[in-house]
């Protein structure tokens, strides 16, 4: 019968629908052409040869031939913006404020047809460095309070541009429902004395069937309560509240780690929609010890539908324990 | 610039994104096609003389020649199931229990051609009726704490079935979001005495700016901060924390209301896909002051992303007072 199961540490539940149940083979999509078939496409903002079509590039990260191999960029349609005021405003019930904050745009890689999955490992690790340097950066603004780093592949996931980028937004505010988790993960610290994404992690280990991936420096596994099939989540075995605070062996590591989930996803479901969220502590909490950085990776295989809008409770199709196993062979 | 906004009774910010946005008409579609032109599909299992097709009917209403006009059935395909245990189980570190409960279609009208914005008033009246006898019968089952009513229009909101239903899921538990949603309205209810979703109703008439229509006993309404574009909120005008004690008077309103709502939105945008869904508070609950059941309605010309699914701030490109005025125009 379909079970309900409780991710321990957000509290949030999901249906595992057994009765719709499908295999992991049945999400792999028919082979694909490739939109993309060239390294470069005229009309590319992001393109080299047409870095005028974007805002000037607050990072660049040099390449061959006096060109780069990374660029940032400010995001040219961006949600938040720098110039700007904290201060809330009361009209009559409705509280509002500025939409201050950054909004950038990471250009992994001059080739607009490389997505990550196809990248090279060095390539990978490259891009890393810029993020965690650009993480930085913008967490001695002492405006924002959580800096988001995200990615959209694909147009079910809504990326408007397939050039291979990420995103970074940095927040004035602490979002609700993020306060909510970080609020659940101190209550676990208080009581416990232990970091709940820490447990969580070892007891995937211990348990063994969910994981996918191991290396010296990060687990990763479809964890017990996942919301869709093949969610992943990238885990460091040490401890740290904040992806700023990631070591350069540790991003040689996820630069590996990177490479050979997001290429098995590539590989045997043919290029999937997917969503990537580095989830970090806010700024102020990044030395805390109740909070584990970590990666999550969402498919968009299904689209989520007034159940889970009503509840906020995901149905998910597939056994995680069937898709980590399908993604561990060979 | 682009504005963060709060909704006063969930505290969830969104981002007006005005440096995106987008003028109402920007989100007329192009006309479609129906894809049924017909008011019966052969194969379609909720077409008359299709009943064989669907489980065993739990609730019919009788129509003319011996027919019916509006059935209800268990979902074929269930992610709730009525026989089970409400034993959590502990899995080590993993907490999981059978997905007992609920989860039932309601076939609004034999016309597979018909759906709600289409449909004659009276007929709107009936089903909503059916709704609250099937909210009351399942309210008797002490297993279930909260009954979910909502539906999925169109494939981009989830809907595998063209003909016009509805969906009542009900749930063993109170899912973790809603539970934190109550928890908010019960700490305004504490702060002030009112009920904070009343207040809404009350600002945003007096504001009236992004009002859409006024009954006897019902407000329509683009809310101050609407996650997206032409969100629209049905807030009772009497006091009622459950949609089961409605009385017949306004469920005779309510069809008038949904009729206009869903007809402007239908004509006026030719015909989106959207998920409504009635908010009610948990069974226990259903006396209580602090919160007032109401219907949303969600469009889905945009698909959230990983800034959305980092924070939970939804961007929105669309300024509800402009939405709100487009809808009111004859």
């Amino acid at each position: 019968m379909p079970q309900l199961r409780q991710n321990a540490a957000t509290k949030e539940w999901v249906i595992i629908a057994t009765e719709r149940s499908r295999r992991p083979h049945d999400f792999v999509a028919e082979p694909r052409a490739p939109t993309a078939d060239t390294p470069r496409s005229p009309s590319c903002p992001f393109c080299p040869g047409n870095e005028h079509l974007t805002p000037p590039e607050v990072f660049r990260l040099p390449g061959a031939d006096g060109g780069w191999s990374a660029r940032v960029v400010p995001n040219k349609f961006a949600a938040l913006i720098p110039d700007g005021s904290l201060d809330r405003h009361a009209e009559g019930f409705f509280r509002c404020m500025d939409a201050v904050g950054r909004h950038e745009i990471v250009i992994e890689t001059p080739l607009h047809n490389q997505p990550m999955a196809l990248a090279e490992t060095p390539q990978i690790e490259r891009v890393l460095n810029v993020l965690r340097a650009r993480y930085l950066a913008l967490r001695d603004d002492p405006m924002l309070r959580l800096i988001l780093i995200f990615k959209n592949h694909g147009a079910a996931a809504g990326t408007s541009l397939e050039h291979p980028h990420l995103q970074i937004a940095a927040t004035p505010i602490v979002p609700y429902r993020q306060r909510t988790r970080y609020g659940e993960a101190t209550q676990y610290w208080d009581d416990t004395g232990h970091c709940v994404y820490s447990d969580m992690r070892d007891q995937e280990l211990a348990d063994g069937r969910r994981v996918v991936l191991q290396t010296p420096c990060f687990v990763a596994f479809h964890p017990f309560a996942s919301r869709s099939p093949f969610e992943t989540w990238i885990v460091p075995r040490r401890h740290s509240a904040s992806f700023g605070r990631t070591t350069d062996e540790e991003l040689a590591d996820l630069a590996v780690v990177l490479k050979s989930v997001l290429g098995k996803l590539y590989t045997k479901l043919n290029n999937p929609d997917y969503n990537l969220i580095v989830h970090t502590a806010p700024v102020p909490d990044e030395t805390e010890e109740y909070f584990l950085w970590h990666i999550q990776i969402l498919l968009r295989l299904t689209n989520p539908a007034g159940f889970e809008m009503g509840t906020g409770i995901y149905i998910n199709t597939a056994l995680p324990e069937e898709t980590a196993a399908f993604l561990r062979e060979p």
